[in-house]
């Protein structure tokens, strides 16, 4: 008889919790019980990639269990918020024990890094979809939000963007042996931005994570803070993967409406930025000044010399 | 152009918090920020239900709505936990806007019979699924676990039980008009007992919710708390509905292996009887005594005279 729900849950989601003393009850009964710090703020994210819509079905089951994880505390990194417990509802066609050690373990793998704590969730029958919740803490008062750009706040984002996008396009073939794994990689394990988002906390004006393309997200802060930008295309960071795809407007666009890129965009007000270049090298990744908010509404694109440049594409629609 | 993911979030899913000061940013941002009252715990439940598996497609959207936040109440009523903020991953196949609103008009029906708050969640494009996460507070150290049954405890349960489970029986079809109605409410609209699992906080020494059926709900029971128990199956209660099916033995089997009730099952300290009867008259169902917690492994079901009963099925299994 092939194992039950409880059994696999208890098999490949059950470990044991000896990085947080905040957990009292885990998985197991019908909630779990946790502890809240006290001056802190519960930040709560919840992100679902469902099979042949977020992902295709030849992503290795690691490196989804990885993502699944990874896209949540992207959305806790846009908040500056230090990560704690996660929730998985985990909808499966069948229960197949190679392809659920695979995916645990990739899940764990990040989760570990971050201590974070699994503490609950749901295992059914259906269709491939993996719902992640997250939760984490901000000091009271100091969440990041996407409404506090205001005109002269300058733009940045963190990383590399593209490279996801370029990782789905069938031009990832004309790129060397070097260069393919890089970008699969960016794919597959994008790098929350934990740590930045913290130090970003006594700087940026506002943060959003780079999910469904710059353009949309960038959007959201326009829309959230009733301001408009100027963006410099050049000044769009580009791996060196991607600037092997020698068409430069095609890097444009896939670093401005190709999604999955999992980087922080942020404003800095002018007198912040002395603060953000002193921390720059306490960060992971290269931190880039992309454009300037402006108080005329919309986004407008330029190259260097001025010239507006008309993006081709949107942001990810889901529907 | 039909609308996109985030307009459609905010037709229909943002609704004004007006009930509750501890939000402090519900739906639009990257994550959602949240304060937790000093000198609780917070019980978070996180709940799937798959169209095909938990639901037939002919299921109103209201119903829907309704049933997806009522079973994860269920789960903080046995925990015994005041219920607070809900998220929602809702993945469908396509933006139909008529199901939407009928689905969330069920959905924030019931959110609001208990001052629910709505505060995130995510909408995508998919097989039709819904994961809700509920978070609950508990007084410090007061959550209901299924671990603490012991020897000579007593067991309840709130309510009736199989009514669901016939419901989506052929049986349903001998009803007469006055009960199918009846049988269809408790299907598709299952009452939380969160002001009994309140209650019960002072009273019971374990609890659990019944979803996959009695038998298997109250066998988590007793292996969470290393005990067997003895069923009076002549005690199980009916409702009026069941007990028209003149085959008692057929409603034994519902109400011991059926799924789908959404009432708790909890034991009681002999000691803490008599403030059980007291309370009778505060809860909005009945409450019957089924059985005994025993030292002796295992769960053993008799009727009334002493003869051995043996269901036939066992509780619902996911995989």
């Amino acid at each position: 008889m092939p194992l039950g729900e409880f059994d696999l849950i208890h098999r490949y989601f059950e470990r044991p919790i000896e990085q947080r003393q905040d957990v009292i009850v885990g998985i197991g009964d019908d909630g779990a019980v946790v502890r809240v710090p006290p001056g802190v703020e519960l930040v709560l994210t919840s992100d679902t990639l469902v099979a042949g819509v977020h992902f295709s079905e030849d992503i290795p089951p690691e490196d989804l269990g990885y993502k699944a994880l990874a896209v949540n505390l992207s959305d806790l990194a846009a908040m500056g918020a230090r990560p704690a417990w996660a929730t998985m509802a985990l909808t499966l066609p069948q229960a197949d024990e190679a392809w659920l050690a695979a995916f645990a373990q990739g899940f764990f793998e990040l989760a570990q890094r971050f201590s974070v704590a699994l503490i609950g969730g749901d295992l059914t029958r259906g269709p491939l979809s993996i719902t992640v919740q997250m939760h984490g803490f901000v000091p009271e008062g100091r969440a990041l939000r996407r409404s506090g750009a205001q005109a002269g706040h300058y733009i940045y984002v963190t990383g590399t963007l593209g490279d996801a996008a370029l990782a789905l396009t069938p031009r990832l073939a004309e790129l060397t042996d070097t260069y393919r794994p890089y970008l699969l990689g960016r794919l597959y394990r994008p790098s929350p931005r934990i740590s930045e988002g913290l130090s970003l906390r006594a700087i940026a004006s506002s943060a959003i994570d780079i999910s469904d393309g710059l353009i949309a997200d960038l959007g959201h802060i326009l829309e959230a803070s009733h301001v408009g930008a100027v963006l410099e295309v050049d000044r769009l960071p580009l791996s060196t993967a991607l600037q092997k795809i020698k068409d430069k407007k095609y890097g444009w666009e896939l670093a401005l409406t190709g999604g999955d890129d999992y980087e922080l965009c942020f404003t800095v007000p002018p007198e912040h930025q002395a603060v953000l270049e002193s921390k720059r090298s306490d960060f992971a990744c290269t931190v880039s000044c992309i454009g300037r908010i402006e108080a005329e509404r919309g986004l407008r694109c330029i190259e260097h010399d001025g010239t507006p440049y008309l993006p081709q594409g949107g942001g990810y629609r889901h529907f």
